[in-house]
């Protein structure tokens, strides 16, 4: 029988409840499909910062790169809020992206036509959405030096960050980027602020002479502004976006709650090649205000323990084990408060997951 | 009698389409209302690069700072997008923000009831959605320094930009912003990156500070990937919303779609004090594909000749005339393309500028 071994970083807030959930999900599907998982959980984000002081500590990165796959829940949280940036949870979170070398971030936002109503948009409109955004991870002004805080020429307090992109960092994203969209239905828009930032206009010129390797992608290009315009306006022109990392934090967060069910989403987060991922997560975040009510939704992260099985391990028949179980779980009604609406069965966290186990 | 001086930036695409529509509306109901107006037409954008070679001839500038209030149509075009940054005609837009020194751009989205079914947004989402993004417009990443192209230690090409705050610009905009929602619900929601960007750290902290001057507004803090969710979630939330110029650009545009009818929507931007305005646009820009084909809504441009009555030059009668008859034209049916519905009466951008003078 294989074996995996499997790093769970349940992290802050919802975080230890949604990642409970999904690796009995994944234990299960295992022993269906005769694979063993060793797991060895860890501490990220706050929780780290209470225990240890640090919201890194480097045995969690250690452990993480020698195990197959990493299972994120989530990180931050109010209490944090006003650390000084080395000791926030969130600085935790961008040392691992970067320590694990996950430079691309795939986001889906893809509307099921079970929660459709739970979307703000107009049925006709959301009808079928089925985006991936594909995030820069590892770069940008989120890594940009220098940065940091200082005093200007009048003598005045001053905040600044810098937005920095190498040809090869453009380049190894942009190649991600072509390969999904080529596996999804060949369009990829790459968005930028090339009328304004050089950083972006490196970064046209760059995604632009790419695409000569990759003539059965359709390329075109739009300013983040309109991008967040026609996001709203017209979901469905999208397939395959990709984009700088803090245009993708912004961008992918507003195509996922499109779909109004931002609680179903999982992510991934890659290293060298579509085929060679690292790290997997949900898109919400800690949600502090629910957290330790067993009131959260699971699937996201549920859903991301599939996504680890089929990118991260290659373990096709484990991954649709999981994704035909959290439909069937749908389709018979059940819903976190979060995708709730008349007729349907409430459930809190825990019963989810366990409804979801009933189906596999 | 009284009279004004209004420079005329018609700009590129539809720009000298919609100006022309507002120039006629401000003349009517200037006479009207016992006011004179000289106008002077001067380049910008596009069309200035292709007359004289540069984006702002520096006497647009001189005749522009000369006068007692700016109108702007729209700037840019697929022809000039493979120009070099000194030479796109965005940088005169940006080099005119600069030169005036209008270092806040009031951007209101407000759904009107007559239009809201051109809202992608389900009907009980959209209704009664009015908000004000406050953008800061002449600092930033926009403008900060150093940016450029270069090499890094590995001889690869870069291309960076700088975002950078200092403790003036950030209190000037806030206090512009804290006066706006004071005048509004009093509830400002300040958006930022606080929890990964020093820039965005001291804008809070000194948002956070300013806010003891204003203990009639109810100040709240949102990190930009979450209000860019937010604003589909639940739009209503908001009433006076302040961020950084990019962020702006970004969740101001996406704002403006969710009320369906970017084409409706002026924007004023502003030095001094909110009573000291100088420059006044539509939203949208210069669309270039339907240039020239008297398909253009000059509603966006008229109702910002609205703004600069009543904010450039404090003249409320004659704003709120142009104003009932933006609506009275809408109420007797009048639709140009984009917002469009069955029943309603097609009409092209001229004959919507006619329809608007008869009701004046
Ligand atoms: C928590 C924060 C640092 C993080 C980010 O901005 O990348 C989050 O918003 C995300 O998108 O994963
Ligand atoms: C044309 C462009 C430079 C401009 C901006 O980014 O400020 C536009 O998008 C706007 O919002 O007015």
């Amino acid at each position: 029988s294989r074996g995996y071994s499997i790093t769970l970083l349940p992290g802050d807030g919802i975080g230890p409840e949604v990642v409970s959930v999904a690796k009995d999900a994944l234990a299960l599907a295992g022993s269906y499909e005769g694979i063993e998982f060793r797991f060895r959980e860890m501490m990220v984000g706050g929780a780290a910062l209470d225990k240890v002081g640090l919201p890194l500590p480097e045995e969690t990165l250690e452990v993480a790169k020698q195990s197959d796959a990493v299972l994120l829940g989530a990180i931050g949280g109010y209490k944090w809020d006003a650390n000084e940036k080395h000791l926030k949870p969130e600085t935790g979170l961008l040392q691992l992206r970067a320590g694990l070398g996950v430079f691309a971030n795939l986001r889906p936002a893809t509307v099921l036509p079970q929660l459709i109503d739970s979307s703000t948009l107009k049925r006709e409109v959301a009808e079928g959405v089925d985006i991936m955004v594909v995030r820069e991870l590892t770069g940008g002004i989120y890594f940009g030096k220098p940065r940091g805080f200082g005093h200007n020429e009048k003598g005045e307090d001053i905040g600044f960050n810098t937005e920095v992109y190498s040809a090869s960092e453009i380049d190894r994203i942009a190649r991600v980027a072509f390969e999904v969209a080529r596996k999804r239905q060949g369009k990829l828009c790459s968005v930028d602020k090339a009328n304004v930032l050089e950083a972006s206009m490196l970064w046209r010129r760059r995604v632009t002479a790419l695409a000569t390797e990759f003539p059965d992608v359709t390329l075109s290009h739009m300013y983040v502004d309109n991008a967040a315009m026609q996001l709203v306006r017209d979901p469905k022109q999208f397939d395959t976006i990709v984009t700088n990392n803090i245009f993708g934090d912004i961008l992918s967060d507003e195509a996922s709650m499109l779909t109004g069910s931002i609680g179903m989403l999982p992510s991934a987060s890659v290293s060298e090649s579509v085929w060679d991922l690292d790290s997997f997560e949900p898109i919400h975040g800690s949600a502090p205000d629910i957290a330790g009510q067993d009131k959260a939704n699971p699937l996201a992260t549920v859903l991301s323990v599939a996504m680890l099985l089929r990118y991260g391990l290659g373990e096709e028949n484990a991954a649709k084990r999981i994704e035909n179980a959290v439909i069937e779980t749908l389709d018979r009604g059940f819903r976190t408060g979060d995708i709730f609406s008349t007729g349907m069965t409430l459930v809190g966290c825990r019963r989810m997951g366990e409804e979801v186990l009933k189906c596999m």
